[in-house]
């Protein structure tokens, strides 16, 4: 089971739509379970064969095997400071781009003492396995089950298992490629181009995403 | 003309090989204009239709109309504060991505106090039109003819029309497309793509680049 932490923003009601569009069994979590229910009966309405509950935060992190953190990067911490017991041993993807945004500046990426929010999030988390991926996919296109997505996942994490885990859900996901991007360090350069393509989408008025071009084949070693 | 300063490494080369290619008069620039006039000799070599210069780079700053950054970081503010009156009033591109190189570690970002390296150069070069650009092309398929580039450039600038006329020469590489990336801000996101490339590259043995997915258009308004 796929549990989405703050799965009632836009990020993590696309990514569980997605999943769940995928076959995954999906639960919504929020800090309100009444949010999270009603969360989960949008989507079922969406994708009537969707198998997807709703929960409060805690136990939807209590009944996955791999969890996402899709609230904003300023719940990161405190979420992560109470939920250390449920996500012990667990997967836990980071799908957070710390980011501000300022009138006539446009997005622009918040500055993390550790480097990146999936850098934090593997601090507050040592016994759990971080993996950071989904940033710079459109949550406007991922919610609308007519688009086909198009582009890259870059997946970082210190965690090789857990990583492959990852870019198999991705897999999943029809037209979406995983690409590996290494380790937990490299998370921050990923995080940072989604201020870029916000900043991009307000120039061309499009849901940009991106692609690495000149992969052809599995990564080496 | 176009002037390439530090143009004997290998991104300034391969930048000035595939403009030369597309027809532009180009000149390449060095500390040390012997090592210049050689660099100009191989590329007339590999391109006998070039039309190709070499000079020491205040020579080949003061007779260019464009001027490209392809420096080392360090060298960078040397650079700028010795040529700073041959570079005033005109459009200076700059390519330079910080990095440094760890055993282990791979690639990563070297911090910037004013955010980016094209910051930085504009800060310095106030009366010059500072355009960032071409960090997140391989450099070693630049310098290699054989090769058709792939993928996109990501343009930014504070100068509107400085900005339009280097996406006009993007547009000369053949296959590579410029993308209207907005204003310098952005560029330290557009930087930090090149570490990030660098390490994917290592990953996957291949030469990376990227393309922005979602773009059917112009840029709006």
């Amino acid at each position: 089971m796929l549990a989405f932490l703050g799965g009632t923003g836009p990020e993590g009601k696309g990514l569980a739509l997605r999943l769940a569009l995928a076959g995954e069994v999906v639960v919504i979590g929020s800090r309100d379970a009444q949010r999270a229910r009603e969360a989960a009966d949008s989507l079922a309405r969406l994708a009537p064969s969707a198998r997807v509950q709703g929960a409060e935060n805690a136990q939807a992190a209590a009944r996955a095997e791999i969890v996402f953190l899709t609230v904003p990067y300023e719940g990161q911490r405190p979420l992560l400071e109470l939920l250390r017991e449920q996500l012990r041993g667990k997967v836990v993807v980071d799908v957070i781009a710390p980011m501000r945004f300022e009138r006539g500046r446009g997005a622009s990426a918040v500055e993390v003492a550790t480097g990146s929010a999936a850098q934090e999030a593997q601090e507050l988390l040592p016994d759990s396995l971080v993996v950071s991926a989904f940033q710079n996919v459109s949550a406007e296109e991922l919610q609308n089950p007519e688009v086909t997505m198009e582009g890259d996942v870059l997946v970082c994490s210190d965690h090789r298992p857990a990583k492959g885990l990852i870019m198999g859900l991705v897999w999943k996901i029809p037209n979406l490629r995983p690409v590996d991007a290494g380790g937990l360090a490299n998370s921050k350069y990923v995080e940072q181009i989604t201020p870029l393509l916000v900043n991009i989408n307000r120039i061309y008025k499009i849901h940009a995403g991106i692609k690495i071009v000149g992969i052809t084949t599995e990564p080496a070693g």
